[in-house]
């Protein structure tokens, strides 16, 4: 049972939205920036909504290591692909116009492809493929990160989380969205347990001497000093395929930088050797396949929902219930919370009433009461 | 230190063709098809090389679930996709047309598409990828297989191993190839380890009392049955990240069947309800993406190969001498057996004797002395 409280949906949106204006977000990029984050929320992936307004967002605004206002410059366009100079401006709104050129050419063409270099934090993942779902069409996307998660055989932190995330059409209620970090856990997962005074499980993080770590707030402390790193899916060694996860990892690395010609692993720290801010400068990538041009988008669907049917159908283990598919939890996160609003803990709370007090915007928040 | 006599690969390939040739395979066709699975043992992956010639390729033909002669329908065309029924014949033959389509369609147009259905086993899902990087491209490619695979709280073999394969330029004297199964381990691997009679590691593998099981002749038998399961990438439960891999899994079972509107899942057991043999009908899927509709060949090729050397060049686990990157152990496999040989063991001795005789073909193999 959620014993926090909530705020609705409609007063955290107005009020995200006005907090970015006053940080020098232009409107129609605020409204974009508020739904990315909200939309993380409503599908109860808290380690990427508003627990990240103020110290992901607004504190960098602040530090001067996010712009508040997007300059976009399109590097290179084909009618097929995109690249984009976000000139570390919002990642959100680099990305969002990003996903409707690639929406409109994958209409034309089939298949569209972009990057962008120079972003900052672009939020989940699957808002982004969802974009393409939304219009019947498949999306693929993943970013580089900060580095965090160290190779098959190695302590050290080179590699960011890297969803590699895709979102497909399918002719149920919730399309198939598989948004997640390619290492075991993320770092907003680790945020998460800290603000929760909850400790990380073992086995998820490596420490130099091959040990592992448990103390949350240690661990984000620890890895920014390169003292620890997350494992990789699949993780430690060779013998249960961690492996493969550090190959999806390097996969995103690859792609995010690559592409566009962009900086990778250690020069995302965010920090320069002598400690202080600097620009992320992250990557992101995005593919739009359109079913249209293969057998049809109703075919798709149709096949699609059958696959995920049969698989919550199947025989489940001593002691399980349900089967979930992919996207089904994140459905099942909003019919829940659709008439209530976004939950917020503590910190949260303190956050929000901060932002508002500094700003002394007409705002008062239930939980206030 | 290898101990398996070696075949010559000129032997071997010519042998090869030969046997298909014998079996009815087209010449141009059976050189295709030696080729794919000569190359996965030129990478060291023998789990999918001249291990399976005879019972995946040369006895499937003899019991009919795998047409000699490959009739290839374009079923649909356009700009950037095709969609192909490879009406039962050799998976590779269809495979090959299809990536020489995209690679002309990706240098035109950047992007390109293609699904397959009424396919058969196309071999390593790599050596596809691998066309397009020769051609300077990222080649992403993925096929569904019959049943093994149990999602995330269930216990029954639902998904194929479901390889998700990315190959990509590098400036290095070998491309990134990353090409396995998301699930832990793959039937290959097991079949593998029954021939050199070896136990599966525990964990692998869950029984439908949860447990887990480890003779590798057994799992094989009792997977058939339906009586146990391979498990996803990241393990039991969610705690590790397993149903990350299960996510993995169904998006390539999904595309593997949506797009071109084929079957999946159980109807890809190549047995009817009888037991009898029926038609595999796998489904196949290939992207292809041309980096010079992007920031250039030359950039993505410097920018990957710069993010592999500097994972190689990171802080090692206690004890270990050396981080791969994917696509490494494979290339330096190929330097080790470049001038030897394809190694065999006493089972793929026998049956290359047994089909030598049975055919009296003019071979005779160094082993046998």
């Amino acid at each position: 049972m959620e014993t926090r409280p909530f705020v609705p949906w409609e007063q955290m949106n107005a009020f995200m939205i006005d907090v970015f204006k006053a940080y020098g977000v232009p409107e129609e990029d605020a409204r974009i920036c508020a739904d990315v984050l909200l939309e993380s929320d409503r599908r109860g992936v808290e380690s990427h909504g508003c627990n990240r307004f103020k110290p992901i967002y607004i504190d960098r605004i602040v530090n001067g290591t996010l712009l508040p206002v997007t300059k976009i410059d399109i590097v290179k366009e084909t009618p097929t692909t995109v690249v984009m100079d976000a000139n570390n401006g919002m990642g959100m709104v680099a990305s969002h116009r990003m996903m409707k050129m690639l929406i409109e050419k994958a209409r034309t063409y089939g298949m569209a492809g972009g990057a962008i270099y120079n972003s900052t934090h672009y939020g989940i993942a699957g808002y982004w493929t969802t974009m393409a779902e939304k219009a019947g069409m498949i999306g693929i996307s993943g970013t580089n990160a900060r580095p965090s998660v160290a190779p098959t055989f190695g302590v050290e932190p080179m590699m960011g989380t890297n969803p590699l995330t895709f979102t497909m059409p399918t002719d149920e209620d919730f399309p198939f969205n598989f948004d997640c970090a390619t290492s075991t856990v993320q770092n907003g997962k680790i945020e998460y347990y800290e603000r929760n005074h909850q400790p990380t499980p073992a086995g998820l993080v490596i420490t130099k001497d091959g040990g592992t770590m448990t103390d949350s707030g240690a661990i984000l402390k620890e890895m920014r000093k390169g003292n620890c790193a997350l494992l990789p899916l699949g993780g430690l060694g060779e013998s249960t395929g961690g492996y493969k996860g550090y190959g999806f990892t390097t996969i995103v690395e690859i792609l995010s930088a690559a592409l566009a010609g962009g900086p990778y692993m250690k020069a995302l720290s965010g920090k320069n050797p002598d400690g202080t801010n600097r620009m992320y400068r992250l990557g992101h990538f995005f593919f739009v396949i359109n079913p249209e041009f293969f057998m049809g988008l109703d075919t798709f669907k149709t096949t699609a929902g059958g696959i995920l049917r049969d698989l919550r159908a199947s025989e489940k283990a001593p002691g399980e219930e349900h089967i979930y598919t992919a996207g089904e939890k994140e459905h099942l996160a909003w019919l829940e919370r659709r008439d209530k609003g976004v939950p917020v803990g503590e910190s949260i709370q303190n956050e929000l009433v901060e932002l508002r007090d500094k700003l002394n915007l007409p705002y008062h928040f239930s939980f206030e009461d």
